[in-house]
């Protein structure tokens, strides 16, 4: 299956050489991340692409000093809902209605039970419930890029507080979850990219119940 | 692109027919999930996939009773790894020596970093970060079944503990994180089938930083 040669192609780069990312290429890669399944469809999250060199360089010291926020071409943020509000849920299913061109009564039952469940819950656990349809769309975007031919970094070690005080993320009611820098390896800086892939063997993921 | 043709073709299946799907087609889709990239490549989750129709009958009425559920051809249950142990991190490092077979002082180094922050912080935070990493490799087999044509009903709506209760997760120190019916849809008993898939606009969603 060609996605899996793809998958098999892609690999973290952990050294890019600053080339430009084509924007048609950076628009496929987030409309792969648009189109991801989100729980009840609320899409809990924006992407934020930083192309401004000045931005990378303020926040690569808080992401462990990798290279590859300032020598990535687009560096993306996925930064979740700090929690569900009733404004939010309305606004996604108003769209619906917008978009599909009627209201139907379950659908509209479903809204006030989401309304009477996920505004009263802590926000914490709701901003974790946010970053894990976060994640989805993040992985959709490495599948697209990798069908783009371009290299992502997957990357988690950053310090999430002062990425949100550097993009003023709070204020919009936003966290960051993780961010992934797109753009082209530098193949002689990069110790990974000649290391064979490991994975666990399919005897240690996967368990059958016939 | 292929990509966005796939991924506009799939949808949230409500209805299934029952029809088994080729055991080629489920290893490939297996295979994606495992070619997913994690955190450190911990890979901190397992799959369980339940054919066992006694089991899905088991399973459905703590899933909100979903035909999905009992109608799938094979049901995946993305089982996160409880916390992070010492054991299941050296377990990864150790299997990273031995496929490349060398060990590497930077890598060794890192191994002791993990060794020395995860198993000592909060069960409840390394499940959530745990849940996170399945959640890529849950998307990537989203992605895998629309190549093979197959659908798939990306699935939050059940009870986390009596999932673990029926599949004995938490003596293997596994919990439940989300579920993926994978098998065919029955259009004519499907109510979202027919509906124009509706998304965020990509101005709501997409914040460029030039």
């Amino acid at each position: 299956m060609e996605l899996l040669d793809k998958l098999n192609w892609r690999y973290a780069a952990k050294a890019m050489n600053g080339e430009q990312v084509a924007e048609e290429k950076i628009q496929r890669i987030l409309e792969a991340a648009r189109l991801s399944p989100t729980s009840s469809g609320l899409q809990p999250f924006e992407i934020f692409v930083i192309k401004n060199q000045e931005l990378k360089e303020k926040i690569r010291p808080v992401a462990w000093n990798q290279s590859v926020i300032t020598d990535c071409s687009h560096l993306l943020v996925f930064a979740a809902w700090d929690t569900y509000t009733a404004d939010r849920i309305n606004y996604m299913f108003d769209l619906t209605n917008d978009i599909r061109g009627f209201k139907n009564e379950g659908w509209e039952n479903y809204r006030q039970m989401l309304l009477s469940s996920y505004p009263q819950k802590d926000a914490e656990e709701n901003f974790n419930h946010a970053a894990k349809q976060a994640y989805i769309a993040f992985s959709q975007a490495i599948v697209a890029a990798a069908f783009e031919g371009v290299d992502t970094t997957p990357l988690e070690g950053f310090e999430p507080d002062a990425v949100d005080h550097i993009l003023g993320l709070r204020e919009k009611g936003l966290r960051s979850a993780v961010l992934l820098p797109i753009g082209y390896r530098q193949s002689d800086e990069d110790w990974l990219v000649n290391l064979v892939k490991v994975r666990k063997p399919m005897t240690d993921l996967v368990t059958v119940i016939n």
